[in-house]
Formats: C-alpha cells, structure tokens, sequence
C-alpha cells in the first residue's frame, strides 16, 4: 500500500502510526475529528516542558509517550534535547538577506479537496502548522510560528531530509564524482547479496527499487520500526539485538519484485543514498550538506542531523533545521541553483529535477492525492502548468516551490497524522489558490 | 581530600579515575609517564571517526569505553554526537569583532613547577592541548588548535561552566532578583531536610556547604558518580533503580559537617545554583545564558548544554563552546563585564569576583598547586600581585584573566588525568611567563 509522502518517522511508533498509515484511497477524506485541534494541543498552552522541573505530568521524555500527538507538538521542535545529533555548521559572518515585504494573504480565500471552504490562516491551524514562510518573487511575504516553534529552532525536516540527499547526490554526479547508472556496489561493496547487489544509484535515487521493506506504520511488524531501532530514532527494548546502526540495517535488505519497474517509496532508499554520498565525498553527510549548501547559502542558523550510535547522520528523515533556512534551500532551488548572489547548485542539476521522474512508474504507487506526479532525486514533481515541485516529510513538513508564481512556501507541522494524504486534500489547495492570487497581483 | 579544580565529569568514569584523583600533594610532580603524549593519542592521526563507517575499532560510542583517555580527545569534541543538548542560542547577524595580531609566543621560555625548562609550545603538548587563544590588549596574538578541534567546534568547557552559572547568578544578586544571604530554601523549598535545608545562596555560590558528597574519582562508590549517572552523564546498569534527573538527586543530599567554615569543591552547589538560577529567571539555563551573556557579547558559535533525562542543562559542568567564544566571555571580565560596545556585565559584579572569597576557608581545602588562592561565585582567585583570576574545568579546561599584563588565555584540553594538579604545575608557570614577557614587551 502506497502512504503519501511517508518517510522516516524519526519520533513515531506503531501506536500512533494506527492511525497513521491511512491507505491512500482514504487520504482524500480530512484528518478524522478524533485528535484534539491545533489550539487545543498547543504544547505552550498545555504547559509541557514548562517549570524548573516541569510537574511530572509535563515532563516529555525520550521514551515512546515522546512520540505520540499531542506531545510531538513540542518534540519535532526539540529532536537535540531527546537524542545525538551532529551539526551541520552555517559557517562565520552574517546570513545572508532575506528580505521582508509582509502581505496580509491569511484571508486568501479556497476551496479544498473535499469541496469545503476555508482560508489561508485556517489551513494552518486544520493541518496543525508549527510554521510557515511563504516567499513571493524573493520576498518573505508571509511568516508565522505557532506553539513551541520560533524564527530561529530548528525543527525536524522529517523526509525533507531526502530532497537535500538527493540534491547533493545529483550534484556530485554533474562533477562527474558519482555515476548514476553505475552499479550501487561501486561505491557500496559491502552491499553484495543485498537488495540492492544488482541496483543502480538511479534507481535508489529515484526510489525504483524492489526491495522487501514496508514503510507500513499500521504495522508492528513493518521493517521501518527495525530501521527506527537500528537508528536509535526510537527507543529499544530492553533485550533488544537487532542491528545497533543504519548501514548496519541496510545490510540486511533482501530483495522483492524488479528494479526500475515502479516507483516505490522507501525510507531505507535514502539512507543508501546518504551513504554513498559520504563514500563518494569522503566527508560526513553534514560536512558536504554544510559546505555545499548550508554557507554558500548564508544559512541563519545551523542545522543538525539526528546520529545513530556510531555517528551516522539520518539521511532517511533526520535533518533538523530553522524554517527560514529551509525557505533560502527553497529559494536556491526556484532560482535555479542560484542564491545569495552565487550558483550553489548547477542549474543543470535543478533542471533535471524540476523535469521529474517517470509518471507511470509515479502512478502504480497509487497516490490518490497526487495524480499526474512523478519522482525524481528524492523531489516531487507535479508535472503541472506551474511547474510546481516539492519536498515532502510526514506529518506536514514541505517545500513547495511554484515557479510559474514565483512563490516558496515552507512549513513544518505536527500534525497528528503522519502520512501526508492527511494534509494534501488541505495544504495543496491553499497553496495552488494563494499561488494564483500572487500571480493577480503582480 | 583536595583535587585541584576537579569537577563535573560528563565524561569520566572509575576506571579512569584510579589515576584522575591523585592526592593534591602529590599533584606537583609531573604527569605519569604512563600516557600516551600529545602526538601518540592524536585521534586524527589513530583514525577514529574516520571512513563511512569507521573501522569496528576505530568507532566511539556512548560507553564506558568513549570515557577513557585516549578516546576522550575525540569525544571532548564531540559531546553532541554521544547525549542530548540545549542550545545556547547567539542570536542572529554577524559576530562582534575578535582582531587578530598574530605574535609568535610559542618560543617564549618558562621553568614549571618541577624546574624543568619548556617553551610555551612545548607546554601545550605536554598537557595535551585541544586548543589555545591568548589575547592581549584587546587583539588574538595566537591561536592554535590539536586533534580532533577547529576554530568553531564547540569542546566541553566541564566545571569552566560553573564559573558562568556563579557569574549569572551574581547578575541576578546585582538586579535584587536574588538575595545571596537568603537560605537556599526560599528558592527551592523541596531542598528542606537535605544538606542545603539552613544553607545560604552564598555559602553555595561560594562552595562552603557542608555536605555529605565525595568528588573523590578514585573511589567508584563516591556521590560524584551517582550525581553522573543521574544525569545522564555516563552509561547506567542496566538494572539502574537510582535518581534519573539531576535535581532528583540533589534532593537526597544530606550534611556532613557545618555550613561557612571552609571552601569544598563539590559539584553538587554549581548543580544547585543552577537549578536556583532557573527558578528566579523563570528562564531555562541556556535562555538565561544566551539572552544575558552569548547573544549581547556577539558569540561566533551557539554554544550547548548536555541535559539530563527531563532537559535539565547540567550547570556542574555541562557547557560545551567554541574557544572563540570562551575568549570573548574572559575578555569581557578582564573589561570590567564591558566587550562588544556594552556593559554586559556590572562591573560590580567583576570586581566583586576579582577581589576573590575568604583565603583561609580556601587553605583548609589544602590545593597544593594554588598557594594563597580563593575561590568566589565559582571562579578561582589568585589573589597574586597582577590580579589574576580563573575558571577551572577538569582535564585542563581554562579561562585564565590576568588584568595587570592585559592577557587572557582560554584551553581547552583533554589531559589523561582529570584532576588540575596535574596541569597547574606546567601550565600555570607558562601562563605567568607569558604575562611576563608580554608586559615588557608594552
């Protein structure tokens, strides 16, 4: 079964994942009214973590309570407080500018995929926004920070953290460091007489692999909860002894159907992908993200990603970032590669990304809230009239970039669902509807 | 028995500990020779950390194992990437200004304590040296960095974090937000019918409570490894049935002596002040230190704290900063609490800590290597004819200010043997030296 948009859930367990792991088919319905609303889960108002100690019914630890809505309303903003994390270093010196013209766009007007109307500003606190930026022809128009989140936490990017695996990947191929059409076994010998001992590098960037793991969270059984563990995302039982690290997991992938044949989207893809990224790099993944990326962009503030037990940055959903350093990546990425007066990405690499994947091989994974998408260096593709393309994490998270409109819109979420048929009958609406009333304006 | 700056060890365990805590008398020889040096235990050149994974044997985890010297030269670098951490924020915008007028003191000679012959290079080796910054006048005359260290990494400042916290809480005494002379118990009321229940808040700024608490490292069974272990600070049993939280341990702390007779470093009382500060900023430790300290005094680097299983900042020793950073903090006390264009500290309050506490309380505590020193609101006083003053941490960790030669040095360092009568016999006599050479070169 297809999950929209489903990636790593860093701070998610079966217990919450029942209600996570909505088929695809059901995701067109809105988020069931059973989760308390964004207002009444606010994690500032509940009092969590509040208090020199917090009351012990405050007290949000790292344990399987810490990952289950309504908490995770604090958590997603506090992933370094609960666990390892590495940094990724914005460099020295200023950030770079990100110039403010603020619109009063809460009361742009829309209708959702169910038919019902709404604004701008109730979309956010239906899809239970932590924050939003929206930047309009390189302008920050609209900016907005709700319960434990602020202009300058991070927060966790979730499977966000995929588009920026993929994007360094396909720049290290356009420096002709890595072959996609290469074998994965070049760069990962070790990866013989896995799943992916007669894979690609193309097909783990696209997600064309087949490969026995189910991102299912319906599913105690499912292999993200063993990559969780391995990963240490989630806590261990106390006889634990499966594998204590990613690569450590990634080793024991067994193969199921075809590669190349449909795309298939799976957390463990983009773990893969990061470890060839760093083999071919020779650095750590938060070394190449900060050196490539994160000060060439003249990141605000730095990022970090969630470490397993031996260091391994979470390439699969561990990046954690400041909202407006994801709306500059955004930026970076509309503008095809350029930001901050320099080519940080070749635009060449963009391009290719904002062409997209193959839709039919998109369409067999049967995402009922993306028609017509495809999948291509870990983005997605709307294959639409705006050219629209976005990066995706469970529970909400997103960079949508609409290029036609000129328009970026970042947002991170804790939404109680985690797939994100939740959010898209809401969320895409609203930014398709504020996109064209940005293009009335202009 | 006395150690010599000994102090919160994040990161130290019993097996270690057998050579840490060497009896203050016997401090004033020179380091075993039973260590591998500077160079041998470079964890660079060893490989650790190194290669997509590292070697089996080349990984550090969060052991008993990463606690032990050599490794800690690695892990002293790297707290974030073992534990979960706060962040000190430093606001946004570019640094303030750290000049740098490079001047080659690396040749400058000095005798140590021993009567041995060194040059200040030579010194740095000797006492396994992370990294080095020595102003004067306002200006970076060196700056030298080892191992696994750069110039924007943060290291683990261990109980140089306690003289912030005194500072901190002596800011708030100055704004009549805290009465240091009120008994500890009108700030945390939970602490009546311990150790602290008829101590005064200055009795702890100054580390005179008379309280049951050993920070012997030699004996596995003294309170400063159940202080570690319930903050997270070290591996539990697996059968671990102790406090989990810092101030759950605090709160079983019981007397042992009386209160104002003499100087007692213990942990415990930074643990506590921190803990007192929280409640009367109504502000977390790592907002109080950014908002009041980091952010006005233009920090290049957040700095982090480790926290405990409920997000308490260790303020016993759990700071962990760029050397930059420490020197911007030691600049501003050497200025009267003035750096960056502002007062940011009152310059009472300096001079309040300059002036040092009360010699003969600190004599009975029988530091060897610190002849006529005091010790208030967590900083180490001199009280010598140029005015010098120190924040401590153990394995080397310094802030040393000597107002008279307008020189601050800050180190950090990773020596194999906790306990600063180790370092102070080498390091202390360079430091004068330095000053020295310095003043005749005005």
């Amino acid at each position: 079964m297809a999950l929209a948009g489903a990636g790593v859930i860093a701070m998610n367990h079966p217990a919450q994942a029942q209600t996570a792991a909505q088929p695809a088919s059901a995701a067109t319905a809105p988020a069931a009214p059973t989760f308390a609303s964004a207002a009444d889960s606010d994690p500032l108002a509940l009092g969590w973590m509040q208090g020199f100690p917090p009351a012990p019914d405050k007290i949000i630890r790292f344990d399987l309570a810490s990952n289950r809505f309504p908490v995770t309303r604090w958590t997603f903003s506090h992933v370094r407080q609960l666990m390892p994390t590495a940094a990724v270093w914005r460099g020295r010196g200023a950030p770079s500018a990100l110039p403010h013209a603020p619109r009063d766009i809460g009361q742009v007007p829309y209708t959702d995929a169910n038919g019902q109307r709404h604004t701008f500003a109730e979309m956010l606190a239906l899809t239970y926004t932590d924050g939003i930026l929206v930047m309009h022809k390189g302008k920050v128009i609209y900016e907005k920070y709700f319960g434990a989140l602020d202009d300058h936490t991070q927060h966790i990017a979730m499977s966000v953290t995929k588009s920026f695996v993929g994007t360094l990947a396909a720049m290290l191929a356009a420096e002709g460091k890595l072959d996609p059409s290469a074998p994965v076994t070049r760069y990962l010998p070790e990866m013989a007489g896995t799943a992916y001992g007669d894979a690609t590098v193309r097909e783990v960037m696209d997600m064309t692999v087949g490969v026995k793991y189910s991102e299912n969270y319906a599913d105690p059984k499912a292999e993200i909860w063993d990559y969780s563990r391995a990963g240490g995302m989630i806590p261990r039982p106390a006889d634990y002894a499966g594998p204590k690290d990613f690569y450590a997991f990634l080793k024991t992938l067994q193969k199921d159907g075809e590669h190349d044949t449909a795309f298939a989207y799976k957390t463990v893809n983009a773990e893969l992908l990061a470890w060839i990224v760093k083999r071919v790099s020779g650095q750590n993944l938060s070394t190449v993200l900060s050196e490539r990326i994160w000060q060439p962009m003249g990141a605000e503030q730095d990022a970090y990603f969630i470490v397993d037990s031996i260091g391994n940055e979470s390439g699969g959903g561990g990046l954690n970032t400041a909202l407006r350093d994801l709306a500059r990546f955004g930026e970076t990425m509309r503008n095809d590669g350029r930001f901050n007066g320099r080519q940080i990405i070749p635009a060449a690499v963009v391009a290719d990304i904002r062409r997209g994947g193959d839709p039919a091989k998109f369409a067999k994974a049967g995402y009922a809230t993306l028609p017509g998408w495809s999948y291509r260096n870990m983005w997605w593709v709307a294959n639409d009239d705006h050219g629209a393309f976005e990066a995706r994490g469970i529970h909400g998270q997103a960079i949508y970039v609409d290029p036609k409109a000129q328009m970026t819109i970042v947002r991170y979420a804790s939404h109680p669902i985690a797939a994100n048929g939740a959010n898209d009958p809401v969320t895409l609406p609203a930014f398709r509807a504020l996109a064209q009333e940005l293009m009335k304006q202009q």
